[in-house]
């Protein structure tokens, strides 16, 4: 590499904020969950430490729905796609004998989860699949363009929780490297990590399936199908991330009984030091307070019940996080 | 970020070699090959260049065996693989009376390599499942330590090709991020490509099996299988980049008709500038020359037939590279 004035220039843009950088987690009240985040940084970035994590091995993985964005009223990606379904009905005439289209069409979300989500996949597959990968990203981004939260009246990918964007960014800023490890798509989730939560769609896992590769006169596609569909849930997200990520994560953040294996897989007997944090909705009045009977996915029962045994952090979103959402 | 004296000392490594770096791609002959890499790196990364990319679009692909090392007398997994059959042989009376397991003991690779390589797959499910991914990655680890390449006689993985080494670390200097997209497992790809190539884990796209999470007394465990077996080759490879990484390359090198694929996804109609690669083997003396006709895997034959039209790169090993191994 050349000292180029590009390459300065990109040394100097990388030095100068840390600079006047304020101190961490700003929108963490101090407590038990801030300060152990801000101990596990300290001890596992100081050479001195016995702590002491090499750079390459500073993986961090977080789920989605209900750690770094809300899943209620409904998780974001199902408004997405029954938004999908009712855009395209009237082009699709056949869609309306099916039965999964009914129990969407219905709002009967009990139908469509039953039986291991059969009807949702369904649905999925009539709006996500037989396009390809390029449209399918085109209709993700028209759709987080114009569509509205119900409640608090943003586009969707303004519902970042601030306080989890601060932990993001605070990771990455000492040598981690920030991964999505989340049940939901990842065709649907790399349209808006990157501007959202600064994460690059090669450090996002998600459900996925395998798309066909065809090479047409105006260039080469890929078109999407359900393929070898992965639920990249449960006890399946550790399979993703080895599967993707190659290496035994050192934090892991989640909030429901979806990421009980996640972080067991990155605390339990880990050679390195780790650290497990599940985000407890206890905020109904500035966001949305469940954990056993949630209004939609995210129930948190076993992976609570495990988190003292276990010393995963749990964060009390009422009394920790000083705001939920960007100004 | 604190500008910490941990940090400082990062900056510095990271300014300082640039100061005496040499030209860059120093076992490089001047020539054709040579010039088109510098120009497309040059004109990708001057800000003032109609061509210029943006620093998170730099996704170079790198196919594995052929391309960064030999791929004869064997590929390197199938040395590993034949190797990690006869070791365990004693212990597994039974693989005596699998069909598979005499071709391979008979070294009838045409058998096992027949009706889309099933005797092989025999072979890697015998070798490669049913064991925890770490006892797994121990044996790979074994076998590097101890195995070395009939011909040359060293290590298996001291036989990068140092011109590659050399592309690696430039593309990377200017800000490419550098992916293995690779037939070979992933799993056995990703024992070596971080000492090897640079090349971390999470950047290692390979034919890959879903692995079973188990929470034991021990800890949790990812126990390998032959599950949703996916080969990352031909028209696979450009599906592997889309689920793995879910950005298109601008920058392609392979040696082979598995490759082309790969080529056309990273070159025709990429609204980016992009640069395919094709390294042909043409040194019998220091290395192999093969293409139609190749010794074990690594035919080319439609690759190099479209080359020309597609405006790929074709590299002639015996004139274009100085020398072929690290010393």
């Amino acid at each position: 590499m050349k000292l180029t004035p590009h390459i300065l220039a990109l040394l100097l843009a990388w030095a100068l904020p840390s600079l006047a950088l304020a101190a961490p987690l700003p929108s963490w009240n101090s407590g038990v969950a801030k300060q152990a985040i801000l101990n596990f940084v300290q001890k596992t970035t100081d050479p001195d430490s016995k702590d002491f994590i090499p750079l390459p091995e500073r993986i961090a993985v977080f789920d989605n729905d209900g750690t770094l964005w809300p899943e209620n009223p409904l998780p974001f990606q199902l408004a997405f796609t029954l938004d999908e379904l009712h855009r395209r009905l009237p082009e699709e005439p056949s869609w309306k004998d099916d039965s999964a289209v009914q129990a969407a069409l219905g709002g009967d979300l009990p139908a469509l989860l039953a039986d291991h989500y059969k009807g949702l996949f369904r649905i999925i597959e009539l709006v996500g699949s037989g396009m390809t990968t390029e449209d399918f990203a085109a209709r993700v981004r028209a759709w987080f363009s114009t569509a509205r939260h119900p409640r608090f009246k943003r586009p969707y990918d303004q519902l970042a929780y601030q306080p989890m964007l601060e932990v993001l960014e605070f990771l990455r800023d000492n040598g981690f490297k920030t991964f999505i490890v989340s049940g939901g798509g990842a065709d649907f989730l790399r349209i808006f990590t990157e501007k959202t939560y600064g994460i690059p769609p090669e450090q996002v896992v998600g459900s996925n399936t395998r798309a066909v590769f065809e090479l047409k006169d105006s260039g080469p596609v890929l078109v999407k199908t359900m393929a070898d569909l992965f639920i990249d849930d449960k006890s399946a997200k550790p399979v993703g991330i080895y599967q993707f990520i190659g290496r035994r994560p050192i934090v892991a953040f989640g909030n429901s009984d979806g990421d009980k294996q996640m972080l067991e897989y990155t605390t339990i007997a880990n050679p390195h030091s780790s650290l497990g944090v599940i985000v407890h909705h206890t905020d109904a009045e500035r966001e949305y307070a469940y954990d056993a009977k949630p209004k939609s996915t995210g129930q948190l029962v076993a992976a609570l019940a495990e988190a003292a045994d276990r010393g995963w952090i749990v964060v009390d979103m009422k009394k920790d996080w000083r705001r939920i959402f960007p100004e």
